[in-house]
Parts: C-alpha cells; sequence; structure tokens
C-alpha cells in the first residue's frame, strides 16, 4: 500500500492529462520564475491533480463545476479560464458553465458574475479558435 | 405569458420551501432591522429563489453544491450553514458536502476550508438534534 | 398595485437611462457568453436598476457614492469604470469621486485605493474623448 | 503653515470626538497588545480621523455613507458597527443605513448584507440600550 | 531518493511538532466532520507541513512571518490565533508580531489590522494561561 | 521632540528612495487623477513610507517580505511588483520572494499563488531589462 512520490506525481500528470491536456491549444498559459518552476510544478501536479482531483467520491464534471464556482466567486481570470476549458472537457455544456456564474452572481455580487462572464467569453472563444483547422 | 411580481415571489416561497423548508428546526435564523426586513425578505426570496434557484438548466442538487462551493470561498459562515442543511435536503450526502470544500481548500486556502469544516460540523449538529425527538 | 415582470423591466430600462445612459460613447462594454447573454440582461437590469436603484430613501447620487465605495473596496475594474461615470451623470463631481477612494484606502488598504485611482483616471479620460467633438 | 504631529493628533482626537465619542457607552470596544496599543492609537488616530476625516470636501455625512458602504461590503464585523453608530450620530437615520446595505448585496453578494443587515440589529440594539436610564 | 507517502507524512508530523507542538495547551483546537477527518489530517500534514514548511530556502521563523502576514490580511481568526503561537515558538517576539500586523493595516485596510490585534490578544492570553501552573 | 509635518514627509521621502528608488527604470508607474495626485502623493509617502515602514523593530528586509507575502495573498499586481522590486532593493533573493509565494500559495490559494508567480516573472524582467546598457 506504499506510495511512492513518483507514484503521486504520475497520478496526477495523469489527472491533468484528463483535465487539462498538455499541447492542447486551447490551454492558457502560465508563467512562473525560473528559480521555482520545477519545484512548483511538482508540487501543485501531485498536490492538486494527484491529491484533490484523483480523490473518490465526486465524479471530474462534478469537481469543475466546484473548482469554476470557487473561482468566479475568488476572481481568478487565468485560472477561471483554464478550468472553463476543462469543464467542457469534462462534459459541462456552455450553458451549464453560463449557469454556474449567474447563480454565483448572487453570492459573490453582480460585478464578480459580470468579470466571470467575460472570461467565459475568452474561454470559449479559445476553444473554438482551436477547434479550426489551421489554413 | 405576462407574470406578476406576486407570481414571482409565490415561485420564490414555493422554491424556499424546496431548499430551506420554513419552520424546520435545522434552520439558522437570520436578523434584519425592522426598517427592511419586510422589503429585504420580499426582494431577496424573489431574487435568490424566484429567479435563480428556479431556473431550469441545473438541478437542485447541482446548486446546492455551487452555493457551498461559493460560500465555502467567501467564508460567509452563516448562509454557508444554511446552504449546507439545505444541500442535504436536496441529496447532497454529507460525504459529498465534506468534497467540496475539500477541494475549495486549493482554490481557496486551507484555512478557509478548515474555517468552512468547522461550519459544516455545526450545520450536521443542527440536523441531528432537530432529528432527536424532544425528550 | 400588481406590477407586471414587464413594468419591472421597463422601470430597470428607465433607470438605467438615468444612470448608464445607451449608447453613451463613454460606456465601458461587458461581454457575455450567446449561451446567456438575454437572459442575464433582462434579469440584471430588473434587479439591479429595476428593484435596488429604483427604490426611495436615497437619491441616485448618494446611490452612486455606494456604488463606488464598495467597488473600490471590492476591486472589480470594469464595474468600478461604469459606475465612476455614471456618478459623474447623476452630479458626483470628480473632487468628490477621488475623496470617495482616498476614504476606502483606510478600509480597504492602499493598493486597492492606488489601483482604483488609475480605473479612475481612465474613466475620466474616456468621458473627456467622448466629449471631443469627432474631427 | 507648519503643522506639528501634535496638532495631526488633536485634531484627529477633535474628529474622533465628533463620530465616536470617547466614553460613549454605545461605542463597541477593541482591544490591543499592550506592546503596540499606544503607538496604535497615535498612529490611526491621526490617519484615518486626524488626515482623512478631516479632509474638506465632503460632510461627514457622506464619510459614514462610504465608511459603512466599503465594511459591510468587506465583511468586517466590529469596525462595521462602530461606523454605523458614529453614521447615527452624523445624520444617517436608521433607514439610510438600511439603504446602503441593501445596494451593497448588489455588489458584494447576498450573502455579505445579510451579515451586515444582523450588525447593523446588534449596533440598532446597543444604542437602543444606551439610551435607556439606568434602573 | 525516492521517497514514499509515508517518509513525507512523518516529515510532516515533524515540523508540526516544531512548530504547533501537539498536546500544547496553547494549541487552538479545529472541528472537523468524522466524514473527512482522516483523510483531511494526513492530507493537509503532508502538504502544508511536509511539503511547504519543510522546503529549505527559509528559516521557520521567517516562515511564521509569512504566514501570519498572509493570514492577518485574508482575516482568518482560528488559523492566524494558531500560527501567532506557533510563530512566538520559533523565535518572533510578541514586539515582532504586533509590527507585522501594523505594517499590514496599510496593505489590507485598518480595520483588518485591528481584527488582527485583537486575535493577537487572545493568542497572548492563551499562552499566558498555559504557562501557569495549575492551582 | 516636536515634529512637524515636514519633518514627516522629510522621512517618509529618505525611505522611499531606500525602498523605491526615484527615477529607477525598473520602477512601475501609477496614475491618479490630477484632483488628488498632491494631496495623495503627500499622504502616502507620509503614512506609508514616514510612519509605517520608518518604525524601528524590523530590518527593511523583513518588512519587504510582510509586504510581499500581504500583497501575494490580496492579488494586488501593480503594488506587488513594486515591492518586489523593491524587496530586491532590501537583500531578498529571487529564490526567497519565490518562496514567500510558495507559502502563501497554502493560506491564500494556489490561483493567487500562479498569479502572483507572473506577477514576478514580470518584475525580474523588468530589473533585467533595467539593468542592461543602452544600445
Amino acid at each position: 500500500m506504499t506510495e511512492t512520490s513518483e507514484d503521486r506525481f504520475a497520478r496526477g500528470m495523469a489527472a491533468l492529462e484528463k483535465v487539462f491536456p498538455v499541447g492542447s491549444s486551447a490551454m492558457p498559459q502560465f508563467h512562473y520564475p525560473s528559480e521555482i518552476e520545477k519545484d512548483w510544478g511538482h508540487f501543485s501536479v501531485s498536490t492538486v491533480l494527484g491529491d484533490v482531483w484523483s480523490r473518490p467520491g465526486l465524479e471530474l464534471k462534478y469537481r469543475a463545476m466546484i473548482s469554476i464556482a470557487a473561482l468566479a466567486a475568488l476572481n481568478k481570470p487565468g485560472s477561471l479560464k483554464a478550468y472553463i476549458i476543462g469543464g467542457l472537457k469534462q462534459g459541462l455544456t456552455r450553458q451549464e458553465i453560463c449557469e454556474i456564474i449567474f447563480q454565483v452572481a448572487i453570492y459573490a455580487g453582480f460585478p464578480a458574475a459580470i468579470e466571470a462572464f467575460g472570461h467565459a467569453c475568452e474561454a470559449f472563444e479559445q476553444v473554438d479558435r482551436a477547434a479550426e483547422p489551421a489554413a
């Protein structure tokens, strides 16, 4: 039953592949200082994807729903866009993503929802552009 | 086609009955100044329950999930406890409510989750106490 | 005394005309996914302008003051700019808008005020540009 | 032209007297570690009351309005109660204070307003109790 | 080179022993639902103490300083008290803890600092009480 | 021992020179409406630098550490970049600044840290560019 840190990271990378396909042209990019990039990458993949997203008890689709609700409430544009794109991949429809933001308006205020709708537009457009064949 | 403000309020009260049963002993209480209580009650029932929770497109169970995620992220103890109790009524299990909070830890920070787990304890205990027959 | 949802929306649109004149070239633009644009527009105009801004008890000028204070504290750039422009229309002076932000510095921190002053600059410039005759 | 730090502190104490009458039984109490109490008291009275609340350009009544809006949005119970009591002294009515919170609901979310209404209840009750003659 | 999850948890428990001595009577208590207590305990000790606090590059005293600054800014009373007590154990003086909060006032607003000073009072009193011999 | 407001402002300017060297090409720029620029400049230099940063009891290096932790937690990009550049001048290394943000991830959430790492990249690049001789 003993798990190594390599197992944990591998489980994280497998979840990452499912939620945020590496190399997908729809994926937002984050920038990290070279001093921390490797450590942070290993830590955040192991923790966020390997420890949390890999837990049983909730389908990935609903984990995406929870993440989008929290990120819209907390007003984190870059992560929100990434999770909206990831949520579409888990089977959430664009209509459902809009419903999540609509409901968050009540709890986090209308301006938070207005900004989140703008980020949803950008995420949807990014997905549309990535779906187009290169000319 | 035309809806009156009475229809809208009635729809809100019907949703309220489903999500937060009036008179339920498990229900947290809020206090309002007498100067605003009636106006606020009419406005918030009509808007939150009548306009938003009554929208099609998402089951009530998932509206509860979204609300709990947003309220845990935003750190609103009174509302969070009310929606946890309401979420149990919509079919979320205690395990699922704990999973929601566990996942919010990543996005809103561990202290937000620690406080939310404490509020979940209080909500679960309130439900347990309400379920006990009076001696 | 029965009001229909059309009456409520019309009251919202009338308030919108007063606070954020439609078609005004000074007005910031928000973007919404096509899946939600119509529903959100109807809901937010009816609620924000029709229900809240149309309440008696405070002049529009002071409703603008409260909104600017809350939005500066909450750090919502797009909405803050819109309400600063709307506040100028309700009779707040540029000096008064700066005083609001100056005071919010104490409660929300100096960086929130510094960002809000930057948004005020952009709003004032937008109004100045809109006032210039096209060449 | 030259102002001393004693002048500034005295101006702060004069504003404090007006907004939060010292010794008023309605006044909420804050607690400070003995290591910092004197320095913080001098600094915060000089800055908040002496520098900001003493600025020309806005009547104290509207400074109270702005402070209440920001504190309700930011969810700071202790300070909110103090400023509600101080706002009543500057001529805001209970109805107006409730209108401020009602409007903040739109920008900061309904749960922030619900909590702020609860704090307003406590502030109003504290004022009522202080107004009663000791038996 | 390969680390097991047991190693990681053990490293977390060792850091926990240093920062928040188990069984210390000065330690604030958190409550968790029984459905999640074991999983959360293992996850949070492994991540917070095992992964982050055990990193090289900063002395524990400065990790405590950073944590106190972030928690005062974010307004998390329970965690702030725990980390103030933990910070005293890492060699921060009461005066230094007060300086941290004083400085956070500028960035997070005076009310956040006022609340944090109150929590520091409670933390210091808890430590004083724990130091007293039982009668 | 009487201090004049000119002394206080001069002390603030001296601290400003140390932390954020005026005219430094690495320095982020803030914009203020002309109605408030002079008053705000005098007030914020006197308060932030003259009153707070000039206090004894903590080395400037640790004041920078606290400020970076609070600004990363509060998500204030413009100020965060300025204080990261200022922190490098006080002797914090790039590695230490990354460690501060890494640790804040636990308390303010991973998305706050991800955004802060992005702002650190921009700050480091700005410093690198300023260090290059003009061609």
